[in-house]
């Protein structure tokens, strides 16, 4: 899967390879970076005290089958490793050299599942690897959310977005990335997207969201003209949501702490957020 | 949906709103126009005594449900208005009023249904609207099938054609429109399209469509080779028909007046129309 | 369909219709095309002794129904011709002329299939036939395979690539050929490619195909992490063999002669492909 990731806690290290070199970037909170489907790479945190925090959002659509499936490339018997299921005569056969030989390489550690402690001489060794893969200029730098002016911000709180014009790793798997701040007692103005789907994830403070979805209806009531129904949901840290393209809605921060939501915006190019309230309500310029 | 839309009769006006600014564009017989999904419009008749008559094709391939779904931002009972539908706490809070205060704006006379009839003074107010927004001149005018030569034209009859070469609109779309006048005891060449699906709305006239489509084979039926089956249809005022890529077809003019017919092309680009009969027949080419 | 072919023995023509003339490109092994759907076209064997043998890829993606439907415009019996089943009414005045006056070129020998014997007199008005349609010049030529130098080549074997960067044929179809030529007890570094479906048809030779993909697993296994499956399967000449994007697969030349496939990658734009052992191996960049 095509993948997005957003940083938002902690210091680490996002490594992968680009046209036979190791490309390193460094990520820290509030970067936001992509990493194209097939792309070997690992993470790590290079922090000795604090947790990385990083929200990934998964692109299926280059899978044949759509699911997603996830391949290590370096592993052992949790998770295993997709060269180690491949016959012994293959393996001896690719890397010259016995299963024994192989062993190692193929275990590394990995029996616990997919993270793993690294000690001081594999850290290391990382980083000579660093240096061996200098290369990959080319490749884009993470963009950062935070360390920039907000694109809207006033006395309720403000919004910081990332999309194709910002950034090329998004562009390519036609993304956006947006963190809202709300203020205790604020609301977002009434608005709905007009071509993006979007994932909201509550990072802090509690709050409420309100959405309007159109009503089924029965063939005999259609001739009345479509009908609504609303949605109302408590958020708290950790929920997520999704709004499909046109449907309206809200959130408000009802807790005594600033609301932060972080949104991934599928399908973002094109896509136009219209406000149903506030100064660039569309509803102003309707009769 | 993206709607793409073809005036047939009367005039009118539609507004939209693009970016910040209420875009207003005539409407008269023979406009082609098309409005993005998710862009709030009204289509107003500004005529006191015809009425006007629009034939509009939905796309729905930004929907996300797949479903075509309508939004009403004004409205009353019928149809429902979204925004009636966020809680009062909300809308108070978004408009910095009461719901009392809301409920003119919320009902604005949608009690029966989509259509409303606008008085004198209302129409006034769309007016003003009309100026406070002159800009938005950077969006295209509506384009006119029949203001134009045609395409093709002969003692048998005369073809429109807009598509995405011609105008912006349909480009966003994919979408191409055609206009067939075949005089009575006329026929087009036998011919399909290689990509395009195409919908088929007549306007006047009567006639006789007819359409080979592959016949479903049982496995060894296939070693025969493929076979076809004929559809033979009258057309009428107002039937609607569709031929998809392919498929051979022809319409014939068989009353006593000259046959219309509106064609939307879904997925114009890159379409060729190939003619099995009369001077650009490709059979002319093969041995 | 959109067809891509693949010349694999023997000498012949391709002739297609293309805006009102009669392209005609010359075929021999090792020759890649491409023709897009609903091109009226034909193919002759012009070796008096040897078979033509050609690979075909069909892409039905522009197809409304998504089945691969082919239309004979000219035939007999067997295959239909399209345009025999319209009415007799209808193609006596399309060709302005009876149904007796048809019959001829609508049987044109089909009778027995698709595949007809081609007499000396029918031969040289195809001769004819291409003198009249001269044109076409900006039309591509034929792309061969094997008349440049391979991608990679040593001792072990060589591989001959043609992608959308090689030939505009291909772009438009978004896939992309590839022959691989293995000697006797050689194999390929096993590799996934990134976003590329492959087919692969095994032409001479016999050998081994070893392919990794993931396991299904119940909810609670999920907590495991991902495990893989092997499959290992005979390859022998007329194989037809397909690998997803991201499964890591290799082959064996394990008979006495050479193993050649060929490769038709479906979607191969962005694709990389990756090595998981030998110079390339990704896995030289990672810790």
């Amino acid at each position: 899967a095509d993948l997005a990731l957003y940083v938002t806690g902690g210091r680490g290290r996002v490594a992968f390879v680009h046209e036979e070199r190791l490309v390193e970037r460094q990520l820290r909170d509030g970067d936001v970076y992509a990493i194209a489907a097939g792309i070997p790479f690992y993470i790590l945190n290079t922090d000795d005290s604090r947790r990385l925090f990083i929200h990934c959002l998964l692109r299926t659509q280059c899978s044949t089958t759509g699911l997603y499936e996830s391949f290590y490339v370096v592993g052992g018997r949790n998770p295993q490793n997709v060269l180690s299921q491949f016959s012994e005569d293959v393996l001896q056969a690719a890397f010259n050299s016995s299963k024994a030989v192989l062993d190692p390489m193929l275990v590394s550690g990995f029996n616990r599942g997919a993270i793993i402690t690294v000690s001081r001489e594999q850290m290391e060794r990382l980083s000579r690897g660093r240096i061996k893969g200098f290369g990959g200029s080319e490749e884009p730098q993470p963009f950062n959310l935070l360390y920039r002016n907000p694109d809207f911000s006033n006395n309720n709180g403000e919004i910081f977005t990332a999309d194709a014009a910002d950034h090329r790793v998004l562009r390519r798997l036609n993304v956006g990335v947006q963190l809202l701040n709300l203020k205790p007692r604020s609301m977002t103005a009434p608005h709905y997207d007009t071509r993006s789907t979007r994932i909201g994830i509550v990072r802090n403070g509690r709050g409420i969201l309100e959405l309007v979805r159109p009503q089924e209806q029965e063939q005999q009531q259609q001739q009345q003209g479509p009908t609504y129904q609303k949605l109302r949901a408590n958020l708290n840290p950790g929920t997520v949501f999704l709004t499909r393209p046109g449907y309206p809605s809200t959130v408000i921060a009802s807790g005594n702490e600033a609301l932060q939501i972080l949104y991934f915006d599928i399908n973002s190019q094109g896509n136009r957020r219209q406000f149903l309230a506030g100064r660039s309500n569309v509803l102003r310029y309707l009769p």
